[in-house]
């Protein structure tokens, strides 16, 4: 009982934050992306406040922007999430280390492979964000002229994960017998060559890499498509996702959860994490002060790109510093359009704020005190918004000091959150059973 | 001076070692596959000692081998060489970290943005192995029905390593300003988008990790044949390779040397190390009876088969505990039955005891004292038969602790090899320049 109430807590990371303007923040690295000690020190810290997974992002492409915004943004290069996350498996002992990696644009036998190593590296803490790549950019890095396309790109997931999860099944738990007296190493009836063929893919088997401590990495998926959240219902045990408020968050669970029994799964065998912008103040107006004066580095050039998309209308011969006028209501982007009006009013923002807020992160967010971003984590948790949060940290170390200093304490008091690890891996944390192996059961 | 008559040491890794029999050698970790202290801890000695490199291989499939050879080997599974690497370079700080990555069967993209990576986590001392593959069992785990034809492999290669090369010169060293103040975090007209359509490869780029600290990762070849001793000439800095002898040595050491000029390159931005299998005693009958013992290990019904293979002749009907009987010359294998014959001469061995030679590891090795062994180096280095090697060590942790214990201080006093680290990058250590960016020279 206390486990099903308890929060899981992931952080969903870029070692400058996900947020535009958080390099110039006071106080924050603008060389993280390439900094391995800050990174090491970001991790560090996460495990101490018992975070369940440091999530890494992952993109193919430099990221396809007018040159305005590209000039300013710290996200067009950093760390690839293989090599970060093996690096830093071995400077921390107890979080999980989700990666991101495409079913598009690489090969089941590395990913099987590189999951399955990662797992042994860590002790049975990686996890696989499965993502289908939805950046068109991408696929002119790896040979084709255009993007697969969306419903092709799912049926190749599902195939993929089978074949991966078919390789990690290529030895039984106790094929290792290591027996130095006879000099058998390990018995070759305990091995199963997957041999399969399908529809997209041809792997032989088995893979060179003993079963994972884990049996399989924890997976992940972070679709939203109409395929996503099937593709979620029938293979994952996390979901990440953006839902913008506590209704949009409720469906989703609900959607999501819903599909599971159809598939053949229990419910509690999958987490609900969506992300979530955190910033700690020691009052709400200074908790929003900070928000804005991190929104406000956002370059207003860059900005107004962002909010014109939102809006589905040009901003640009707006008023920046005035209030958003009134515009016509247009087909395109009905929700968007929606959304903005919304946060216009409550918040009274000028035009220039409106664009730095989309321009820098628009998503759901809790800004407040410990106190009160712990009510709301708690409402989402008891309301069936959530199972947890990836958390969004707007700039790093401070803003992650913040959450891991002032919020997760208060998460503990309340009994939301552990007060240490109970289990070693990944799967422990999560409370996700170990899969059996299908071919040797 | 000094710098060119000292070797390159580097450290030729299996976790267990590279020889079949060494997992149930007393005092070696048969577990070391999928255990990282154990090979942090080996890493770590190697790193005290001073040596350039710690090398991984790589295999893109369990090994083909008879079943009764194959439940005997250690080799069947062990950790993949990224997630290894990356790992290792959380916890060393000077040795280099050389991966072994296939041309024929990733994506460059991939390719480069990992080896990328590794690079900017390590500071600087990340190596690629190139190879071309020719386990032809691979390509079955990658969706193809035959193996890819060899000659077509190393065309493929080339454009490969031109791409990969191409995508690490995607920024300027000095591309990233970062400025806080003006928001500028970099200069687009210092990103070179790459847009290479060759006959094997299309590839956009740019790619999005910033330029190596290296310039380009070092550039590592373990081909042997003519399209690979060509490859090396035109592409690597280091040669992995495996001479019998010092007349062997010489005479590839001068072949790939004469092919450098004409491929426009100087002679001394290319090292050559032979892997050599190095057995320390107290006296050469310890370290002949330490090598014997271990050789005792490999279980005579897989090692007959290799000796067999090496013959070119079915052995299994010789008295195992008589000499080599007489055998008829055939076409096949010339060279490999020489090779036996000189050796069951020279060491007066019995059938079984060259059948598990063969089984074990029959390359080049060096097997005496401290002294004998730093001569028989020396003679190499000095009569250009290498310019240092790749130590395979015949058992671990002890055949480890023999060389960097007591082989290397006995290098060190002859001032074959260094006290300490000059630099802290692999080029350092190599002598190698860092090359310039094609596209921002
Ligand atoms: C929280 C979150 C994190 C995501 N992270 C990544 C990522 O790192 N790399 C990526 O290619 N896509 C990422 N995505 C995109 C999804 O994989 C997916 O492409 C997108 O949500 C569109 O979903 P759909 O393809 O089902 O329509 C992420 C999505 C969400 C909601
Ligand atoms: C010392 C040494 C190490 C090698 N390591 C690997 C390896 O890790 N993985 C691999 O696929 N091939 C490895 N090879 C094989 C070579 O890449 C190459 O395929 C082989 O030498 C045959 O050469 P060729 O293809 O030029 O005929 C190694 C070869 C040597 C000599």
């Amino acid at each position: 009982m206390a486990q099903s109430r308890q929060l899981h807590l992931g952080a969903f990371m870029r070692p400058v934050s996900l947020h535009t303007g958080a390099w110039r923040y006071p106080g924050s690295y603008p060389d993280a992306n390439f900094n391995f000690t800050h990174i090491k020190s970001f991790a560090q810290k996460l495990e101490r406040a018992k975070f369940d997974a440091f999530f890494m992002a992952d993109h193919l492409a430099v990221l396809n922007m007018p040159v305005e915004a590209l000039r300013r943004s710290h996200t067009v290069t950093s760390f690839e999430p293989f090599t970060l996350l093996s690096a830093l498996a071995a400077v921390t002992e107890r979080i999980g280390l989700v990666a991101t990696a495409s079913t598009t644009f690489d090969e089941p036998y590395h990913i099987a492979r590189r999951f399955a190593s990662l797992d042994h590296i860590s002790n049975g803490r990686a996890g696989w964000n499965i993502v289908t790549t939805s950046n068109p950019d991408a696929a002119l890095n790896f040979g084709l002229e255009d993007h697969v396309e969306h419903g092709e790109r799912y049926r190749l997931a599902r195939e993929f994960y089978d074949v991966v999860t078919g390789l990690w099944d290529s030895f039984a738990d106790d094929a290792f017998l290591r027996d130095v007296e006879s000099g058998i190493f390990f018995d070759p009836a305990k091995m199963h060559v997957l041999d399969h063929k399908g529809d997209g893919l041809k792997v032989r088997g088995p893979l060179n890499i003993a079963r994972p401590p884990q049996g399989w990495p924890v997976i992940v998926q972070a679709g939203q498509s109409e395929p996503g959240r099937q593709l979620a219902a029938e293979t994952a045990e996390v979901v990440f996702c953006s839902p913008r408020d506590l209704a949009g968050g409720k469906a989703l669970y609900a959607d999501i959860k819903q599909r599971m029994a159809p598939a053949g799964r229990d419910r509690n065998h999958l987490k609900i994490l969506p992300a979530a912008f955190v910033v700690v103040g020691d009052s709400v107006e200074e908790a929003r002060a900070k928000r804005a004066r991190l929104d406000s580095l956002v370059h207003y050039d860059s900005a107004i790109a962002s909010l014109s998309i939102a809006l589905g209308h040009d901003a640009s011969g707006f008023d920046p510093d005035g209030p958003l006028p009134a515009i016509p209501e247009t087909n395109a982007s009905k929700t968007g359009r929606a959304q903005v009006l919304k946060l216009a009013e409550e918040e009274k923002l000028t035009v220039r704020q409106l664009a730095q807020r989309y321009g820098g992160y628009s998503g759901l967010a809790f800004v407040g005190t410990a106190q009160t971003i712990a009510d709301e984590m708690e409402e989402w948790l008891s309301g069936e918004g959530s199972d947890g949060f990836n958390v969004v940290f707007p700039y790093l170390p401070q803003g992650l000091d913040d959450v891991t200093e002032r919020l997760v304490p208060e998460l503990q008091r309340r009994g939301l959150f552990r007060t240490d690890y109970e289990g070693s891996t990944l799967r422990d944390h999560l409370g996700l059973p170990r899969p059996e192996n299908r071919f040797f059961p």
